[in-house]
């Protein structure tokens, strides 16, 4: 069995009452974080989304912003019609992962120094 | 292109100089933090690691190990000889991810309020 079975069925069972792994039945994958980064940064059209310098693939974009809109974390409104264009936002249930975020960035600061910093988060 | 591929590819490359990037590179999965968590609780054996509620397969447990081991996150240390068994304890690099999961807690417990609480850790 790979992890894959078992992100792609994140959703669809509680694995315990236990509040960590709660969350990382929502973002406990090596993508969904670094998006809710850069809508928190600021980014908000999918173009900009995606040009991101990890390169996330497009498919697992869009499944991971699927998933976010469906467990709340994430909104999206139409900017363009023909083709339909949206753009994304982070609800506050989204913006309260900051502090995940920071934490996660001091520990990379002080852990691997060859890495750059985070920048500010408002 | 699915998450697993990264997952499994998760020490060959580096995808950014981001901080955060390189943090989940080494524990973005659903399982990882877990056996963290597992840990810093006092967890130091194999059995007491696969008994936790929820359920890790013991291939996806003994990867994890061997990875957090390889990242410098966890020793192990061998309490018993024919057959060899281990115990397993976190280095001050992985004693120093409980702030990130002291954060994920506390959004968890704001944001699914029918987890239970994230006993002491100490």
């Amino acid at each position: 069995m790979t992890g894959a079975q078992n992100i792609d069925n994140g959703f669809t069972f509680v694995r315990s009452s236990c509040p960590i792994t709660n969350g990382l039945d929502i973002f406990g994958d090596r993508w969904t974080l670094l998006i809710i980064r850069d809508l928190i940064l600021g980014k908000r059209r999918y173009q900009d989304l995606i040009s991101s310098p990890e390169n996330i693939a497009s498919n697992i974009l869009a499944d991971r912003l699927r998933r976010l809109e469906t467990a709340g974390l994430v909104t999206r409104r139409a900017y363009q019609q023909k083709p339909e264009r949206h753009e994304y936002f982070l609800t506050e249930k989204g913006r309260d992962l900051k502090p995940v975020l920071e934490a996660i960035s001091q520990w990379a600061k002080k852990h691997s120094p060859g890495t750059a910093v985070f920048g500010p988060v408002d």
